[in-house]
């Protein structure tokens, strides 16, 4: 096994899907190289028009960016965050009143036309709108007052790796600019290195990745700002290997969920140092001791420790950023774990590049 | 198997689930004939408050009920809800600023503290609060201005029903006193009736379930306010029947999980007629033509012709109630299921009735 591992590894596969997962040094380099004058635009809109909530509208690997901003803009901007739910503009025709909110619209494409109709209704109605996005020339954008680039490059592959960094580095630079916090942004700019150090681990994810070869089925467990990173790492081990992987705050694992652990239950958990560390070392703590299969992502011993397996974070960076490098130790599993099983991650079964909802 | 499963059903098993999923439509009807006075007095703070949006802070069950809130409120009010995200109450001690929103806690016990902890804080900052609970004198209770007491009577049951669909009930109430539409009230009194026969679907369901012994995994698809339909069935065969049982939206369900469709795989879709079933219907087509195992919840034949098995919905009830009918259809699936393979959803592995989470 360990020999399979190896030559699978220095067997240096190509693909876009691996080429993005270690292109992100460089593509978070640019967003943060950029020039900022968007992103300094958008928060003076937001202070200027007194905006009291946002509202997000995304779907697939970009929900989950949202999910972080919740966190991100709830803890450090004091914004609550909710999400916009597409069908009431375009299906039910009955959108809410978005006065007094900021809508962003995060899309890697900017395409998905369900997008476009809640952040035109939204402009419309005289909110304060702005798209994330990867096209700065695609339909979201021209539906939206303020363009935040994602600089990310061309994407290729199905599954998202690249611009999912670059969308939560975009809202990381959307939130400190807002809040106008240095030290903030400042260990933003240690991200492309941090980041790097994360890609140097992939020889080791390979070797973790061997052990799951038969993996059927795993829930990924998550909390606050990595509750987002459960959902992304959940999404790239269902796009690149077909594998049901089941997403949960781990707090909301124990009031059900934990009913399916029994010997050998599968379970990821992504736990970088934070102040839901603690919490987290409980819940997969009772897993362990009903018999969890149990691999850990984290920075710190003990809770590493806990795990059958283990994936160390190298580099602690502070926990608002730390899923942005959670979620790169979690792309290398998914290409590592759908490269021992012979699957070119790039050819997902059933999949398009863009898909377009009503 | 049409033998062991009319046994089984004839049998007469007792058990607090299955006692408290038949009691639905008389705690509906509780629920309808109480004092109307505490959902006048909270629909008039709304608006005297100029309230501008909800946040609603619920766990398990409670939180698929803040699921189909986004859709009730959105549609028919015009409010945006949003989640709080209680880690950011407590563990993070970060709360956003709740100003303008009124902050709805849904809790079956009214005991979770970290739901109370958002309650309070959210009154500390001057938001409107009001508490939906089956135990009025709860802390959640006695945190919230306003309390709405879901009159359904002690729930003994680890996997919730009744008090769930009063949830709904519950919410319904409100958004249709808040707008004042008398049409939507009277279809309201209809629900007590519309569910008791759907239970009558009992034997029926129990048939289908026969064909599920062996079923290890599955998804559930449902959208619009039948979204939270998918995440509550989902949550019951897990709750008790220790599966895998991954919830979607249709729509989210064709970015990328429809690659994991392929022939024999289990899908069942919550698809009652309304405005997002052609949505729906392009879905399961889809998912048939892949070859998957298709089992379809529907009052309306074309989509209930879909599947290879189908639990048609007696009665159509007005899309906006439809989610209290395919709960309780969805409900008698886990029950059917459960008892099929022998286990008994009173006593699930690992799981307690209240969970206090930090």
């Amino acid at each position: 096994m360990l020999r399979g591992a190896r030559a699978a590894y220095s067997r240096g596969r190509m693909g876009h899907f691996r080429d993005e997962i270690f292109e992100q040094p460089a593509s978070l380099g640019r967003l943060l190289a950029a020039d900022r004058g968007p992103w300094r635009d958008a928060a003076a809109a937001i202070r200027g028009r007194g905006v009291h909530s946002l509202v997000i509208a995304a779907r697939g690997t970009s929900d989950n960016a949202a999910r972080y901003a919740g966190y991100l803009f709830g803890a450090a901007n004091r914004l609550p965050v909710g999400l916009a739910l597409p069908s009431l503009f375009t299906l039910y025709a009955a959108p809410p009143a978005l006065a007094g909110t900021c809508v962003l619209g995060i899309s890697q494409s900017g395409a998905s036309s369900d997008l476009v109709a809640v952040l035109e209704e939204a402009r419309r109605q005289g909110a304060l709108t702005i798209a994330l996005t990867n096209r700065p020339a695609a339909p979201l954008a021209r539906a939206a007052e303020h363009v935040l680039d994602l600089q990310a490059g061309e994407e290729h592959a199905v599954a998202a790796s690249k611009t999912y960094t670059a969308e939560l580095a975009a809202l990381a630079l959307l939130s400190a600019t807002l809040a106008g916090d240095a030290a903030r942004l400042a260990a933003l700019e240690t991200l492309p290195a941090a980041v790097a150090q994360t890609l140097g681990l992939a020889p080791a994810i390979a070797l973790v990745a061997e052990r799951f070869r038969f993996l059927e089925r795993c829930v990924v467990l998550g909390r606050g700002y990595n509750y987002a990173t459960a959902f992304e790492v959940a999404l790239k081990l269902k796009e690149t290997c077909y594998l049901i992987a089941e997403p949960y705050s781990s707090a909301d694992f124990l009031h059900g969920p934990m009913a399916l652990v029994e010997r050998d239950f599968p379970v990821l958990a992504v736990a970088p140092d934070g102040s839901v560390a603690d919490s987290l070392r409980e819940v997969l703590a009772a897993a362990a001791a009903r018999g969890a299969e149990l691999c850990v992502i984290s920075d710190r011993a003990d809770l590493a420790a806990l795990g059958r397996t283990q994936i160390r974070l190298p580099a602690p960076v502070p926990e608002w950023l730390s899923p942005v490098t959670a979620a790169a130790a979690g792309q290398l599993f998914a290409l590592a774990l759908a490269e021992t099983r012979g699957l070119d991650p790039d050819r997902p079964r059933g999949l398009a590049k863009v898909t377009s909802t009503v």
